[in-house]
């Protein structure tokens, strides 16, 4: 590989790959600034600094270094953290700058010793989480509540770059040797994973070539030329770095309205894991092991909650809808991470309906800032269900309240079972929330997704914004895949579990990738269903992962041996 | 599985899969109507009908009988042929009727047996080439020559039914058992593998719970439930069968308008092949096998062909543009079947720049439905490049002809070299065929495309129209991806020749399926971008391919074992 070699420096790896079923014993995904081992961060007024600082040893699991600011799942989950914490407990903050605290390197993107020693579903579940987070970031920045600087105070490789790319601006210390860089074509046999190229070719409208040739250049590209070719917006010579910086955050911050009022303080999410029980405060995941099934149960409370949004904001992360969307939000966290074998979640709602559109009403009623955050924090929940490879079928029977929010829930499912029976009291109900609070990935509401040939049915569903309803009408509006009577109810819900049991997981992945998403694609649906299927394909061929596989030779003494047949 | 075992009888198999390393000795993609095996193809004034009669023994290589209207490769071409003839041949055409010649069974499918014993290579290839196939039937429709009926006498099970889907309407028999399904998923745990999943849900709108359903059901829908669903048009009981196939075809042949004069007859593509080179008239391959690397040139005729349409058509099949493309066509079709080593290739145009001008007038100044079709040929031809998993260079130094036509397939390769030296004369050159005759899989013209971040350079490039330039020209006008001079030319051309050799060719096909159709995403770029990964993907792993994944063990006495680990 002709000019690749000088870069290697940049990629650390560990020396001993062993295989181990990562991640380690049980990951938690909850953690708090006082606890972070590898980011600082600190505000100042309008302006926050995250600096990467990542700590070698800190790593998930035992086997690899996390040298030259390389990352693991746990950089990720603390970073995750702080772009919530930035988001909800400091309004104030209207531009945050990512750096790194190393010198000569931003980060050296994700960790190859990690990606050698893992399974092939680790891997694929942690480009997934790592891709979310930068989408939150993204999306932060969409819903008006900040603005991400990337000062690269060096090269930024792979994962490294992606982050930056998730960044509103980039900018590149001009040095004469920090790059931004992929070297994943030519040093790994894989593709940058987190996103990248979708972000290279679709978000900063690089030309195909020069993707293709910054694709192929382990080394990357610096200077001018990554300024001429979008990779980064600006440069700054070392000597002006802090000043430039500083110039950059501002601008940033000022295309922010500034919020008002004081942060909200988010209280840890607890769960207490019995047996094949994971209780949370308003949910709960029950497993059925021999048809490979969680029973996912979201509970209301008995009580209408706030009533307008400063009583929300009184509330704060105890507002009871917050916190059940982070409970279940940590809950589809870890069935991905520590459920493999798990393939079908039952989502059950219990309670009153009427709280759920009380709730609703508060959401839909204000531009309070922290009423719309939670908005958002429930609109990215919903699309991580969507995103999970697992089935999802929701299961409305008596007691159960998919109303409004919970609908979408309902809506967010492969599919919906729907006990309808003039014995059975089943209470559904719409809200204003449908008409465009919760937006897909793919741009739009799930009932315009859901009725693509038939959009007058949009109309039909939202006519009954703020009133609940019967299972019939439920049915006729087109709501359920299948509306069984009492007498079949216990049979068709068996077989259906059964069958989804039998099919493979790998086939089923991959149609509900293809079904969920339909109807228009964004970078988002590109980025999970076209990026992440081929990196999917790529991570399991011996080109990659084989013996003699570039991902496992990397970093040994061994050249890697491929199979040339182009596929 | 319960209730899918009696859809069984529709999927045919081999008894004793070997595995070979398909297609056989050398598949060759020209065939004519008198020697179908497996379609019959019957003209009566605007109505055409092509009946599938597969023949069992007739297949592509042995190992396996084509049961039931199974399908292969073989048939596949018959398909194609079949297409572009009544495109070309019968303009009096204006409707399609497509369907099978056995009792209860319109078509199984691609064949199991044939599946299980091809190399992963050979089956992404078949997919592929196939769901060419099926745009080609959608793209004779929407360019305004033919609607297509899918006139379906039985059940039409995966592919058959991926077929039907391509059609503009679907009318299936009412026999109480004649059914559309996908038993892909249930029954070999892999997907419908030509492009079903992305048309149900995008083309035909199939409610994402309902496509889910369909999926995971072998025996599929039929009846009332299937129009209920969309997933066909209408019905028609076996008494009435005749005459609503009559019916609607003729109903559907109204919204073409008449085509008038005489058909053009399509002479058989010709290629010499004689060691490292393949010779066609205006097309040559070599092969430099150390560097995997095939040269391909297209010569320009010396003298400038047909000056109108009325000449243009009078040449038929032998004017210069159409036999060109016709043979590259057929040289990229055999690259990707018989040499899939060749990672890379070469693109050399070589003549004067004026003959390519002068084709290009004739084709942007004309209504005629003949010069019309070549165009669409055209554009055809070059999404099939940006379609192969090889990568593409084009090299333009001294003699090269890249104008009009011939940059547009400048601009689909993945990178271009332009030798800018005073003393070589490279001439390139514009036309009006830019501007919107040949849209990529994505909907937008290749300029569109590749400056989607500077959208006021593409009229900077159309205003040239008419008229040749020299490289420096090309270079500002931001064509090229790299312009060395004479000094640099060489050794630059071998470096990125040798480091495209080097790399692992999985990651650069999965790179190249992600830079390429940047900007919006289409049912076309979605059938091959996302649903052709996830298959790749579902086809290497062991639930679907290993000794007792689910493709290996249908048809045997065996159940498939699964790994249920989702991911």
């Amino acid at each position: 590989m002709p000019g690749t070699r000088c870069s290697e420096k940049y990629i650390s790896h560990a020396k001993e790959p062993v295989i181990s079923t990562a991640p380690s014993p049980r990951t938690s995904f909850q953690t708090h600034p006082t606890r972070y081992k590898h980011w600082r961060l600190r505000c100042e007024g309008e302006l926050a600094t995250l600096t990467m600082a990542v700590q070698a040893s800190g790593g998930e699991r035992p086997g690899y270094e996390l040298k030259l600011n390389s990352y693991d799942l746990s950089v990720d989950i603390e970073l995750a953290d702080a772009a919530q914490r930035l988001v909800f407990e400091h309004p104030e903050v209207r531009c945050v700058v990512l750096t790194g605290a190393l010198e000569r390197v931003f980060c050296a993107g994700a960790n190859i010793g990690m990606l050698a020693t893992s399974t092939h579903a680790f891997k694929v579940n942690f480009c997934k989480y790592t891709n979310e987070t930068r989408l939150y970031l993204e999306d932060a920045s969409a819903c008006g509540g900040k603005r991400f600087l990337a000062a690269l105070n060096g090269t930024a490789s792979g994962g490294g770059y992606e982050l930056a790319l998730a960044c509103d601006r980039i900018l590149l210390v001009d040095d004469r040797s920090s790059a931004v860089s992929f070297p994943e074509l030519p040093l790994l046999g894989v593709l940058p994973g987190t996103g990248g190229l979708t972000r290279v070719s679709d978000k900063r409208k690089v030309r195909k070539d020069r993707a293709d040739v910054f694709a192929s250049v382990a080394e990357g590209v610096k200077g001018k030329r990554a300024v001429e070719w979008n990779l980064v917006d600006a440069l700054a010579p070392l000597s002006k770095w802090k000043e430039e910086v500083a110039r950059h955050a501002a601008e940033l911050a000022r295309e922010v309205v500034p919020r008002t009022g004081k942060g909200v303080e988010l209280a840890s999410v607890e769960c207490a894991r019995e047996g094949e029980h994971w209780k949370y405060t308003h949910v709960a995941v029950a497993f059925e092991r021999a048809v490979r099934t969680a029973r996912l149960t979201l509970t209301l409370p008995s009580q209408t909650g706030p009533k307008d949004a400063a009583a929300a904001r009184a509330a704060g992360s105890g507002w009871w809808l917050f916190q059940l969307f982070r409970e279940l939000d940590d809950a589809l966290v870890n069935l991905r991470f520590h459920e493999p074998e798990i393939g079908l979640v039952l989502v059950r709602v219990v309670g009153d309906p009427a709280v759920a559109l009380a709730a609703d009403a508060v959401l839909t009623s204000t531009s309070d800032w922290f009423v719309r955050e939670v908005a958002h924090y429930v609109k990215r929940v919903l699309k991580r269900v969507e995103n999970t490879a697992k089935s999802f079928y929701a299961v409305a029977d008596a007691g159960s309240a998919f109303a409004g929010t919970f609908l979408e829930l309902f809506l967010a499912c492969d599919r919906s079972y729907l006990l309808a029976d003039d014995a059975a009291r089943v209470t559904l109900g719409v809200s204003g929330v449908h008409a465009g609070l919760y937006p897909m990935a793919n741009g739009l509401t799930r009932l315009q997704t859901r009725f693509l040939a038939e959009p007058r049915r949009v109309q039909d569903v939202l006519a009954h914004a703020g009133r609940t309803f019967e299972a019939s009408t439920a049915d006729e509006l087109g709501l359920a895949t299948f509306a069984p009577d009492a007498l079949d109810w216990d049979d068709e819900l068996r077989l259906a579990v059964e069958e989804r049991a039998s099919f493979s997981p790998d086939a089923l992945t991959g149609m509900e990738q293809n079904v969920r998403p339909c109807g228009p694609e964004t970078m988002e649906t590109k980025i999970f269903g076209r990026l992440s299927a081929w990196q999917n394909w790529i991570f399991q061929r011996p080109n990659a992962v084989g013996e003699k596989g570039a991902l496992k030779c990397y970093g040994t003494p061994l050249r890697p041996e491929f199979d040339f047949r182009r596929t």
